[in-house]
């Protein structure tokens, strides 16, 4: 199998659900007028906690410092793994699932973190640049890895990274387990074709940026059942659109525009993290992801400001709640 | 002929040129998403010099205090002439000339100070809540007057007016004769069924909050006619949009959803105003419509927070540079 490092230097920020308005002007620039803007890689995800906005560093330049503007410090480049026919797994398992034990778990183990994004079309494993020596010397054995040089691809090898090989050699000790929470939303992964983006935009502006607003008309707003958690997502990458979004959310587009894989299948959410969890600890995704592959359960995995996120398929959360709950030496009680 | 004084409060303000990010959130609330605000009165008109903004209470509500936000202390009634089948005129020509010599004269002559504001659908003639007694006492002997309230129009009388008869009783001094100017571009005036404005949203953003940055792909962006002037009016009115935006504006929208008049005249524009005409001064709405009524010359007339503007017929913009030079004992030379 490839592994590409894709051409952006992206940075991870957060916006305080209160600052939102004195965004609004930047974000609806970068997410409805291509032709005003150079970015190429935008996400921007809502939890009940703040918004996650992923971006290039073109996309970056729209975003005026405030007070309501956290940005982590490092520049962090996106790494996506493209199989070349010869797929060496036999799993029918998608998403971070795929990659859980050729990536994940190789880089959790050389104490290197990883923020994920699952998109509708593939899975962006992103790694901090001071970290990419590391990265590709830990996963060289495994994949061919290329980098992408404006369009071209070249081939990368341990000994052409400028600081040379640096395994970080420690110890792998074991990683803290992190509560988890499993709301009750259904959710659902959608795609939409850039072109139509403009005939969604009302409610797609209504959704991300007027939601905690109270409606005038309040019977078509029916109160959120208190198990449930606040959580839309939409990222445009290279052209590319991906929703994730509750049944509730999805009620509101029409439902001719957005689409989802021919199975329609709906997602459950796994919550992790009891205390925002921060950039510099290793092995979350892998304490995850790893039972998960271990048992050949699709997941879809987004890493937030704060906390991390899995989607699983609705008739699996039984057994990865109590798979997880198992990891955590408790009895399961969902 | 009836007078209607319409069920809105307004208030009249300005956002400066760099505040408008501060307030797109809020406008875009106010535009686009009709269910989340209970304003019924709203209009957006961008100038070289500022936004202004004309929305009923409600909708003010919405606008932070700011630096970037001036605000006209006083509370302004929204005034419509209403005809009733026995139009007393034989006149052909529409807009404010219609009501040049029945309303507008009149106002001038008892000083009180009135802010225009055509649309597609009508003239809005607004004065201030304190004028309202002079202004009934002034009109009632040409025009049935009726206040609605809640939907019922109820007839009102001088007398009905709490503060009684107030002319102003002053000497109708001659007003100051303000220089004017006539940029080249052709304007439109057009509406749109509220129904499709989502389908025009992304290019109605574009062209109010993103005029100003520069576009990526510079082809598509002309360097803009330094005799033209930057020019664009949006109004959403008790359910009715009106657009006036110049040709070039035009061009960004799709051609099938904005609508205008069968013949689909072009207007060319008078600006009023060397210095900004301030809310106090009478008589200059007067000045322009008064001639042009004497001619049968349509006009549309748009007052903003800083100047005044108005629409005349193409081919009439001649006559009228004319008329206007000749009120200003200059010789014509446009």
């Amino acid at each position: 199998m490839d592994l590409h490092i894709l051409d952006h230097r992206l940075r991870v920020t957060s916006i305080s659900k209160n600052g939102l308005a004195n965004f609004t002007h930047s974000l609806i620039k970068l997410i409805f007028l291509r032709n005003r803007t150079r970015c190429k890689f935008f996400s921007l995800t809502e939890t009940p906690e703040n918004y996650t906005v992923v971006l290039d560093e073109e996309g970056f330049k729209e975003l005026q410092p405030s007070e309501h503007l956290q940005v982590e410090s490092s520049i962090w480049l996106p790494l996506n793994v493209v199989s070349n026919g010869n797929a060496s797994s036999s799993s029918q398992a998608v998403g971070v699932t795929k990659i859980a034990k050729s990536v994940i778990a190789p880089l959790a183990q050389q104490h290197v973190s990883v923020f994920m994004l699952s998109t509708y079309q593939t899975d962006f494993i992103l790694v901090k640049e001071k970290d990419l020596s590391v990265v590709i010397s830990t996963l060289e054995e495994e994949f061919n890895i290329y980098k992408e040089v404006k369009g071209d691809c070249v081939p990368v090898h341990g000994q052409d990274v400028s600081n040379g090989l640096q395994k970080n050699g420690k110890e792998a000790i074991q990683p803290t387990v992190h509560p988890v929470l499993i709301p009750k939303n259904h959710f659902c992964v959608m795609s939409l074709d850039p072109d139509t983006l403009p005939s969604i935009a009302t409610t797609l502006m209504d959704v991300l940026f007027y939601s905690t607003s109270p409606k005038e008309d309040m019977q078509s707003s029916p109160s959120q059942d208190l198990d449930c958690i606040k959580f839309f997502s939409f990222s445009l990458i290279d052209g590319y659109i991906s929703l994730v979004m509750d049944t509730e959310a999805q009620r509101k587009f029409p439902a001719d525009l957005l689409f989802t894989s021919s199975s329609g299948e709906l997602w459950r959410m796994v919550r992790i993290g009891g205390q925002p969890l921060g950039f510099d600890e290793c092995g979350i995704v892998a304490q995850i992801s790893q039972p998960l592959a271990d048992s050949d359960i699709s997941a879809y995995y987004i890493s937030t400001f704060s906390f991390d996120h899995a989607l699983v398929p609705e008739e699996d959360i039984v057994s990865v709640a109590d798979m997880l709950h198992h990891q955590r030496n408790e009895p399961a009680n969902s």
